[in-house]
């Protein structure tokens, strides 16, 4: 079956319309007709090479919502018509300790990822920026009927990338939670750790977002580059998640934990990170880092955020519109994800 | 009240036999008539000025194990005759979050450290290698009848600065625990963790220690000096207690961790340690740091070690063998813990 699709050609090039080949749809294969696929940062490392060489030619989107169109003859989670979604993965063994713990992310054969990733069956997997996608099913999520469909998106990513974290480390009432970062990812972290009955606080370079925050569930906003908010807040937080994959000078947002507090990483910086040991043994805190979550917890977390009428913030663009959307995701201009309606690559 | 001590008159100098003033018993106080003080590595760090200026002399010695003496007339915790402990603090503030948590030790006013710290009195504390202390019943531990009390002495450092952290990580049965190095702390570590029902692997630089491991308690042993052991015990360990305070390979020992698996600091290497994050990321890991433990985990400890019948391995001197001691720790030439009899102050 041969789609639409936009797809990096090579390198840093532009991306720009082209056809890819689906395979056959299996016995626990899905066909999904897209309706939406967000852009994440992470495309955009992908497809400029910045995470080393790529199957090019690439078709990145793992953010993506869809509707049943075909499926195949041992599949009974999903049907024709169900609305679904599909996030970083695409496959795992199934079989080794983690797949077994419901941590596909953490196959130990390795996760198959869902652009630029080799399947199981050795074919290069192609992402979302395209019309239809055929999925095993185990990687199938479903779309609750309360999301829209744009917004639940990013959700596929960059929710189930804030909500794995909060979850992990007990974001809940009577629980003092910062975020690091008001982004993609951190405007997802405030909502759901406000849904999830934290106390909220936004640390930021600036307070430019401030109001953004505030309405989005924050209950404080601080400029990090207010040297006196490092004193201010010193042992607050029992957890801080941090959205920056830049460098961050670790050791003075460690001091911000309480005793037995954890700062728990979600991108990760190229450069190693320095951390004093003291930061860590002067409060029993610990330094932790996230992967998005597997897939019953993705489910949760759709369901959750469907309970707690959740979405990202989104602009929805055309696909020819996607090379501009990445310059301004790369300039942070964009409040809060670009999402691309797929039905204009039609 | 005057007493026999020893004391390092200033950094780098060997320490001397001299006498201290103890205070006056005051109502909450207790007099201990010390048996036994053990030698930690923090002693002699302290003495040498590795950690700074020092309100010299500085009489050290925070593992004491003695009989009580005296109590003022409002202590009702412990009595004349009792078998008590005395760890790494003598006084907090006990009014702060963390004192009211019973994590007395991240007291925000900061602890009261048992020698060469100020007390809330504003005196210089003055530790173990003496024939009596003065010390608020609040930070007295009760030493159980069925502890050795010379083995008893390094449970309260060596003890609970291992026993907290495999505590608060869930060391137990089905879990897979691995202690990096087997000196003072590795070696208690390896029997709590034992005792509390884990898998312990021992990772020591070389496997000649392997025989004692085996006998502390450890279910496996390898030499860390082997890089086949980095492979063979790839995404192994629910929990690793690293002991040693050099610099590690901090990266190295994280990829030995599954998925939400820990890798815990008891000592803090002077320098920062670089962490690639992806590999805290790559499995949810979090790296972590954990000071000694409360008063009531430290009772907690005492007690758990007597039900199991744990002391540290040690080797008794009189107090005129400290510094041939010292010397000894320093070329780790001490299976496990050299205690003084403090009778040989009298």
């Amino acid at each position: 079956m041969r789609v639409n699709a936009y797809a990096a050609p090579a390198a840093g090039q532009p991306l720009a319309p082209t056809t890819i080949e689906r395979r056959a749809i299996g016995p626990n294969d899905v066909l999904i007709e897209i309706q939406y696929a967000g852009i994440c940062h992470s495309d955009i490392h992908t497809v400029r090479g910045d995470w080393g060489p790529q199957p090019f030619p690439v078709v990145p989107g793992h953010e993506i919502v869809g509707t049943v169109a075909e499926v195949g003859a041992e599949v009974t989670k999903h049907q024709v018509g169900d609305r679904v979604g599909v996030g970083c993965m695409v496959n795992s063994c199934g079989q080794c300790t983690n797949c077994r713990n419901g941590d596909e992310q953490y196959c130990r054969d390795g996760m198959v990822a869902t652009y630029a990733g080799t399947d199981r069956d050795g074919s290069t997997t192609q992402g979302g920026y395209s019309t239809h996608v055929v999925v095993d099913a185990g990687y199938v999520l479903s779309v609750p009927d309360g999301l829209d469909a744009a917004a639940a998106a990013p959700l596929l990513c960059a929710g189930i990338t804030t909500y794995a974290p909060l979850r992990r480390w007990g974001a809940g009432p009577g629980k003092k939670v910062a975020v690091v970062g008001l982004g993609g990812l951190g405007h997802m972290a405030v909502k759901i750790a406000h849904a999830l009955g934290a106390e909220v606080t936004v640390l930021s370079q600036s307070l430019k977002k401030q109001e953004d925050g505030l309405r989005l569930g924050a209950d404080h906003y601080y400029a990090t580059s207010d040297a006196g908010t490092f004193d201010e807040l010193a042992d607050r937080f029992d957890l801080i998640v941090n959205t920056v994959s830049a460098g961050i000078d670790l050791n003075a947002y460690l001091g911000l934990l309480a005793v037995d507090g954890t700062l728990v990483n979600v991108g990760a910086p190229a450069e190693p990170l320095s951390v004093h040991v003291m930061s860590l043994i002067g409060g029993r805190r610990s330094f932790a880092g996230s992967m998005i979550g597997g897939i019953a917890l993705t489910q949760e977390m759709l369901d959750f955020c469907a309970e707690h009428d959740i979405g990202a913030e989104i602009e929805v663009i055309s696909a020819d519109q996607v090379n501009e959307a990445y310059e301004r995701v790369l300039a942070s201009d964009v409040r809060y994800r670009f999402v691309i309606d797929t039905a204009t690559l039609a």
